[in-house]
C-alpha cells in the first residue's frame, strides 16, 4: 500500500504527521509554520464551522467582522495581554514594495507611522470599537462571534496543532453585570464540550486554569481538556471571564437604570483549527482516519466491483439505486466510478481518509441481490440484502458515532490515576492519562512539578469534589485534587 | 427622526457615507481603511456567502485555505503581477515585540530574512503550491475556492466599495486545457452574472475588460458590471483567464496522456465585500435601505401598538401566531415586542435597515381580525385579514424581489446612450448612465477619453453586435460599440 503510515506504537508522533498529510487534510507551505487547509481538510472544518455556528445563534449571538491589523499601541493598555502575545507577533511596517537594485524590495520611503500587528486575538480592536456601541444598559448585552484567521508567531509548529496562522472564531461579549458576564463564560464552555462530545465523539473535562494558565487578561478561563490516545492532553477550547479588564484600558462604561456611569463586563471564548488535531488524535488507528460521521464529509461511499462494461453497468444500476436512497434521507454518499483505479486501491484509500461505511457491489451482489457493508470504527463487514441497507445505515452511523465516543471515554478512564505521593504521580504520568493529584495552590509548586515532570495542571475540574489530601510535592494541605497531565 | 440621512438628490455620495452607518453595517475603524463590519451588516454577506457557496459546490468546487502570507520574492515571479500589486501591499517585516524606553516597540533583533506580503490575491501562493498537487492529468482539474480577508494599501477608501482589508471569495483553478480554462472563465462570470440578478435583484452586463483594466497576470479578464442610481457603474465581479502564466511562473506541468509534459491552464475569479456596496446604491432609496428578500437577514417585522399591558397581550398572542405561522414557512421574521420604543421609532428604523415587509397589529386589528401589512419597496400598505396573511406573504416577498429587480433593470435601460460623436459622448457621461460608443480599440484613446471626461471602458459586452462605425476621438474605424461610463 503505496500510501502506508508509520504505526502508533511504533511512533505516535510520526503517525499523526503523515496521516495529516497522507490523508489529504493539510500540508505545510512555504511560509514557515503557515499550513495549507487542503479541500479534505477543509471540508471537515466547515461541518465544524456551520455546527458551531448555529450552536452560537441559538445561544443568541450575531456575527461580526473586525479589522485583522491592530495598532501597536493598543497592546500596551492592557498589561498583562501585552506581556502574553508581544512575543509572538507579526508586525506591519511598511506599506509599498518598489523596483530597487536586487529586484523587489521594500520602499523605505512607505514606513507605517505606528507599526501595526497582525491580530493574535481581536480583544483590544473590539474593545476599542465597543466604547462607541455602548453608551447605555439598553446597548447591552453585546453578544457578538467573529469567524477569522489570526497569527501568532509559534517557533515550533505543527500542523493544525500549532501553526503560525489559524482560522478560529472568538465570541467577544459585553454585560452589565459580572454575574451575567460570568454565567456567559460558562454557557460557552459548555457550547464547547456539548460540541466536542456530541459531534466530535470527544469525552471533555470542563475545569478552570490555574493563574499560570489563564488567559492574558483574563480573570478567569474555563477549558475544555482532552485525552489524546498517546495519554497526552490537549486543550481544545477556552472561555474566559475579563471582568471589567478590558473596559478599563479601553474606558467602555456604561450608563445603569440609575443614570450611574460603570464599567462594562465582558467575556471571550475561542476554538480554532486545532480541534482538526483533537479529532484526528483521539480516534484515528493505523489505517488512518477514523471520523464520527456526523463531521464525515463523505458519510458513506459506494464501491463497485466489476470485469468488464457489461459487469459494470450492472452494478451501477444498484449502486446508484442505493446512493438515491441514501441521499434522499440526507446522507452524504459518493459512488466512486472511477476506472482508474481498482477496488483494493479504494478500499485503502477511504479506510485511510475514515469514510464512516463503505458499500462494495459486485456481480455476485447483483444475482443475490446482496452488497458488503463495512465500518471504519470496527474494520468489521457483513453482507446485506440491497432491499434493506439503505433503511439500516441511518441507526448503523449513530451507532458508530456512539461506539466512537464510547471507545474515547473508555480510554480516559481507564488512563486515569488517582496518586497520593510523588513517585505514584511521576510513574502514572510517565504512563500516560489524566492524573488527579493534590496540589498546595501555589505557583511555585505547579512550575517545579512541570520542571521535574513536564506535567502541567489542565484544570481544575468543575465537579471537583472536595476532599482534603497534601500536595504531592511539598506535602501542603490541599482540599481538592486537580487534574494533571502531560500536553500538547 | 433622529435617524434621518441625507436624500440622494441632495448629496449622493454622502447619503451612501451616511445610511452605511446608520443602518448598522458597518463605520471605520482605528485603523486607516480598514472597516467593522456590523452584525446586520455581516447577517447580509452571509447570506451571500451562503448562496454563492452553494453554487459554487453546485458548479465541482471545493474549499480550501491557503496562508495569508506571501514571501516577497513570489510577487517577482510573475512579472504583470508584481508590477499591479507592488504599490499597495502590506509589508511584514518583524516577528516580535518587546518592552523599550518608549514602552512597547518593534525588536530589531527580529526581523524576518524575507519580508512577508499580507496577500492582496493569492495566485502566487497558491501556484507555489499546485506545483506539488500536480503531476499527471489525472490530478486535473483543481476546481478550488477560498474565502479569505484580503489587503491592498488603497489610499481612498471608503466603506465596502473600496477598504484597505476586505472579505472575498478567490476562485483558483487549473487544467489540461486552453478551453476547459476558458470554459471555466466564462462558467463562473455567469455564476456571478445569475446571483447578481436572481438574488441581488441586479442586473449586469457581462463583458471583456480592455488589456488596461485586465487584472495583473491575467490574458483575458471578464467582468459583471453594474449601474448604481447616480448613474456610475460599479465592477461587481471579475473572472480571469490566466492562460499558462502563473503555471510558467512556478513551473507547474503535468503529463498529458501521452506522457508528454505541458504547462497547465488557470483561471481565478473572485467577488468581494464591495457587493454589499452595490447591494446598497442600486435598491436603497431617502428613507433607508431596500433590501431584495432572499437577502434580507430579517424577511418580515411584526410591529405590536398598544397602550397597555391587556393590549399587549392581545396583541403578541396574534402576533405570535403569525410569526410561527411564517417561520413554518422558512419565513425570517422578527417580532419586535421592546417595551423601549414607540412603534413610530420602529417604523422608522425597520425602513432605515430595508426589511421588505412590516406587519402592524393594534387593539383594533385584534377586534376585526386584521393587520396592515407595509411594503418597503414600494411604501404602499394594505390592510389585511389575519386568517391570510402568512399565506399571502410568499407570493408577495417574491413580488417585492421582481420589483427591485425590474426597477434597477428600468432605470439602467431608460439612462442606456448610444451615442455616435464626442459631443454627444460628453452628455451622456455626464447625464450619467451606460454609454455605447464607437472606439478605435488603441490604449492610447481610452487613456485620452478618461482624462477628458472621466469615463473608462467598462467591458466589451459579450453578446455585443458588430456593427461599422468610428471612433468617438479619433474617427478611426471600428467594429463595435463598448459599453463605456463613470466607474466606482
Amino acid at each position: 500500500m503505496g500510501k502506508g503510515i508509520t504505526s502508533r506504537q511504533e511512533n505516535y508522533s510520526q503517525w499523526y504527521n503523515e496521516l495529516v498529510v497522507k490523508a489529504d487534510l493539510a500540508e505545510n507551505s512555504a511560509v514557515r509554520g503557515s499550513m495549507v487547509i487542503k479541500p479534505y481538510g477543509y471540508a471537515i472544518w466547515e461541518k465544524m464551522q456551520a455546527q458551531l455556528d448555529k450552536m452560537f445563534k441559538e445561544t443568541g449571538h450575531q456575527n461580526a467582522y473586525f479589522p485583522l491589523f491592530i495598532p501597536k499601541s493598543f497592546f500596551s493598555k492592557e498589561a498583562s495581554h501585552v506581556e502574553g502575545f508581544a512575543k509572538e507577533c507579526a508586525v506591519v511596517t511598511h506599506y509599498r514594495l518598489k523596483n530597487g537594485e536586487n529586484g523587489i524590495e521594500v520602499d523605505p520611503d512607505a514606513k507605517l507611522e505606528e507599526e501595526l500587528i497582525v491580530r493574535p486575538t481581536s480583544e483590544t480592536i473590539i474593545w476599542h470599537t465597543y466604547k462607541n456601541w455602548i453608551q447605555s444598559y439598553r446597548d447591552l448585552p453585546i453578544l457578538v462571534n467573529q469567524w477569522a484567521n489570526v497569527v501568532r508567531w509559534e517557533m515550533r509548529t505543527r500542523l493544525f496543532l500549532r501553526t503560525a496562522e489559524f482560522l478560529w472564531q472568538e465570541g467577544h461579549t459585553a454585560h452589565a453585570t459580572a454575574q451575567e458576564a460570568l454565567e456567559e463564560t460558562q454557557k460557552m464552555i459548555n457550547v464547547y464540550a456539548d460540541f466536542a462530545r456530541d459531534f466530535m465523539a470527544l469525552p471533555v473535562i470542563i475545569g478552570t486554569k490555574t493563574e499560570n494558565e489563564r488567559f492574558a487578561g483574563a480573570l478567569e478561563t474555563y477549558t475544555i481538556e482532552a485525552l489524546m490516545q498517546d495519554g497526552k492532553a490537549l486543550q481544545s477550547g477556552t472561555s474566559h471571564f475579563l471582568g471589567q479588564n478590558f473596559a478599563k484600558a479601553f474606558d467602555v462604561k456604561f450608563a445603569d437604570k440609575s443614570g450611574q456611569l460603570e464599567y462594562v463586563w465582558a467575556s471571550s471564548w475561542g476554538v480554532s483549527t486545532r480541534l482538526m488535531g483533537a479529532l484526528i488524535m483521539a480516534h484515528s488507528d493505523d489505517n488512518g482516519l477514523v471520523l464520527p460521521p456526523k463531521l464525515a464529509p463523505i458519510q458513506v461511499v459506494i464501491v463497485p466491483i466489476y470485469k468488464n462494461d457489461d459487469e459494470f453497468n450492472q452494478v451501477s444500476e444498484k449502486a446508484t439505486k442505493i446512493q438515491k436512497l441514501l441521499q434522499a434521507k440526507g446522507i452524504s454518499v459518493k459512488f466512486d466510478n472511477r476506472d482508474t483505479h481498482k477496488p483494493g486501491f479504494k478500499f485503502a484509500e477511504y479506510e485511510l481518509k475514515g469514510v464512516p461505511l463503505r458499500i462494495a457491489i459486485g456481480p455476485r451482489d447483483v444475482d443475490q441481490n446482496t452488497c458488503e457493508l463495512a465500518r471504519r470504527d470496527t474494520l468489521t463487514k457483513e453482507i446485506i440484502s440491497q432491499d434493506v441497507v439503505a433503511d439500516h445505515i441511518p441507526a448503523l452511523l449513530d451507532e458508530i458515532q456512539s461506539n466512537i465516543y464510547n471507545k474515547a471515554l473508555k480510554h480516559r478512564d481507564s488512563t486515569k490515576h488517582f496518586v497520593n505521593t510523588f513517585e505514584e504521580f511521576e510513574k502514572a504520568i510517565e504512563q500516560g492519562g489524566f492524573v488527579y493529584a493534590h496540589w498546595d495552590g501555589t505557583i511555585e509548586t505547579e512550575n517545579k512539578i512541570k520542571e521535574l515532570t513536564k506535567a502541567t495542571i489542565r484544570c481544575v475540574p468543575i465537579d471537583n469534589p472536595l476532599e482534603n489530601g497534601t500536595c504531592i510535592l511539598t506535602g501542603k494541605p490541599s482540599t481538592q485534587r486537580v487534574l494533571f497531565a502531560k500536553a500538547y
